[in-house]
């Protein structure tokens, strides 16, 4: 294919993982992109916090600045690739190019699920691209599939793998019946987790993601911090093995789907997935999005959720696009997201798995039973695993209200046949669910 | 979202399976459609064989036409979508309405695996789209990862299970131990699998989608015949269970990878995919496309290959992109696809599994291990069981190329001490190759 136009001049702010995968890229390999996309891109500024730190990159001459600002406002600059990541200076560089009618690609998910709206907004006005792929699951591609090919679709229910740190201690957890501190030590040797691993264990990443696709998948505006979010640091081996035991793989998921009363569900927790659904299968540190959709059935995106390659060859798709646009000056329809109400967590109604350990003598099952019972929560099936003087209970309950199998587990907690309440884990259904609500 | 735009006046050939689904969406759901997207789509005429009979759909008065040639040019139609299937009227009919300077959908596998490079061209020519998502992998969205996320990535290899009937087939020999025999009349019985299955079982149906993944991935244009192809009738269920045994699933795979001296390897076969694999999770009718790219690394599509409602969601996303296009005056970017040559299958280099029927006496092993070694083929490794006053033997062998291993098949079989030569079957290596060639 001839490039039949003139070049498309980009500028990169933040050098590190990502965008030195990304110059790296442009520099090397512009030749060719240029042949199989018709698009040449040309690098001509890359903002870094210092010039003078030795890179492992070859850079034209004089590209490097310590300057964003200067750069954004620089008239040779066409299109503006934001990795430097957090809020500030993120989002004022960010809204300094949109509003000087610049196209931006960024991979920030935090700007995004903090201040998405609002950026679109501003995108909107001024006619331009703001396009974030590589946001949500690095390199897999979920935003063109929400946006153009299920453009048309009424989507039922998006569940995602989309912290890769935690998918691959729960895969050593369950292959390997490693602890959860020992798979984290693991994943920290291995430079899968960070010394402080807050971000990950505690579900905030993932939670940032369901902020996110809240917004792609159904058009909500649902901040980061009304995401309900449970981690994965109460997980025990023996929970997790009684999964495997009857068919379930647990993972961390971050779930989005429409709710009654016109609000929307969106949550990180652990669950209980399905041998035989293709969650289950997705194992160490990569990430996948499942999508029902109502007329396209069962869709399922898998790849590498992060890490500097995958995430800048989303980059450069995003950039592609965007310098696309530019030459035919258009620009990508601006999604149409709309403040909307959550739904509580207290509200959800799903199956259960719950976990006691209590005193082995006669009449425990009993009342133990009758607790379930009154709170209405009806029990599918039960185990039980003796422990020297005690005994392991293990319950999957039929679809129950969250807000009752809490009190449940309250009440539970108050019998004195009770030594501890152990682990709760929700469980995700075989079969698509029926469309609730709007 | 507003539609500050006129509609777009669509025109539908062809009304069965899909083509049904489709117009059923546009009657239903057309404001929601326009609401989500801005994008109106009108539904102005359907060509179907027989507009007298009785039709379980409501349309506007008045659509249906038996004259698709006159719907094609009418002058009010802005998008013709081709649903007829085959080779004619179909192929006439698209290049009319492309040489009307009409976008076409389509979802016609084989008239795009026969005239893709030249109906392409057709399209390049009058700069309007020829869009065909639904093609290869019914509700997948496959094209627009190729073709937009990875615009700019070097593709390594894509491996597709791109057939849900013989994966259905194959699922119920692998997991409850059915017969070949046995699976097909279930998936007969299911209305999976036609009465005449030649199509599916002899990956004619995957070999027409692999030529149109050549195009798509390698820019590779490769006509259907060309591709290699091995069916799964020859399938026995001990080899599936062997390969079970040894940590593999088998699938039927259809293979597109660059090859030497810049021609690209393009093959249809079944294949053991170790079990911990992404493909070795895709059960039943599902489809799956896993694609390894040099910096996105390893991505997989998975979700319905066939069906009404999921391609039909599949066309609806190419309207909806094809409506845009027309409206913003430009088209997408036409694919390169130029002639290449296909990588003869005997220079093929993999592991394989081979089986074999030996009368059980001494020295039989030694005779075999000579003329694996005598083709220079190296054994990984060999499994013996006892059947009665034959035995059967298993092999695994270390990577190898196709033409030795064929020559040691056809010499195992001269042996006297071998009474029949079984089953053979390529293994996928568990982690990416080095690319090769180019």
């Amino acid at each position: 294919m001839a490039t039949d136009q003139s070049p498309v001049r980009v500028a990169v702010l933040g050098c590190g993982n990502v965008g030195g995968a990304l110059v790296d890229v442009l520099v090397r390999r512009g030749d060719e992109i240029a042949q199989r996309t018709g698009v040449r891109l040309d690098l001509v500024g890359v903002a870094v916090a210092d010039t003078r730190k030795p890179r492992d990159l070859e850079l034209p001459t004089g590209v490097l600045t310590d300057d964003p600002h200067g750069l954004v406002r620089r008239a040779d600059v066409d299109v503006v690739v934001e990795l430097i990541g957090g809020f500030e200076p993120a989002r004022e560089l960010v809204e300094e190019a949109l509003g000087a009618k610049r196209p931006v690609v960024t991979a920030n998910k935090a700007l995004l699920a903090e201040h998405g709206g609002e950026l679109a907004g501003i995108a909107g006005a001024n006619g331009v691209d703001l396009l974030y792929e590589a946001a949500v699951a690095g390199g897999i591609p979920l935003i063109r599939l929400l946006r153009e090919s299920l453009a048309g679709e009424r989507i039922v229910r998006v569940m995602g793998i989309v912290n890769g740190t935690t998918n691959f201690i729960l895969t050593r957890m369950a292959e390997e019946g490693a602890s959860y501190v020992e798979a984290l030590a693991e994943a920290q040797r291995l430079g899968l987790a960070e010394r402080d691993p807050t971000v990950d264990v505690q579900g905030e990443d993932a939670a940032a993601k369901a902020a996110i696709l809240a917004g792609l998948a159904f058009g909500a505006d649902v901040s980061m911090g009304e995401v309900f979010r449970e981690g994965i640091t109460g997980l025990k081996t023996t929970d997790i093995d009684f999964a495997n035991q009857v068919g379930y793989v647990v993972k961390l998921l971050a779930v989005v789907e429409p709710a009654p009363g016109g609000s929307v569900s969106v949550r990180v927790h652990p669950a209980m997935v399905p041998a035989t659904h293709p969650l289950a299968s997705v194992r160490e540190a990569f990430n996948a999005i499942f999508v029902e959709g109502e007329s396209a059935g069962e869709l399922m995106l898998y790849g590498r959720g992060a890490g500097g390659d995958p995430t800048a060859s989303a980059v450069l798709g995003d950039l592609i696009d965007a310098a696309r646009n530019l030459q035919r000056g258009t620009a990508a329809p601006p999604p149409r997201i709309v403040p909307t109400p959550v739904h509580p967590i207290e509200e959800l109604r799903c199956a259960y798995y719950l976990s006691l350990e209590a005193f082995d003598r006669p009449g425990v099952l009993a009342a133990v039973a009758a607790v379930f019972g009154a709170h209405g929560v009806s029990i599918r099936s039960m185990e039980q695993v003796g422990l020297g003087e005690e005994a392991r209970l293990m319950f999957l309950t039929h679809q129950a209200r969250e807000g009752d199998v809490l009190a449940t587990m309250a009440a539970l907690d108050d019998l004195p046949e009770v030594d501890r309440v152990g682990g709760m884990l929700r469980v995700v259904s075989p079969e698509t669910p029926a469309p609730a609500g709007r």
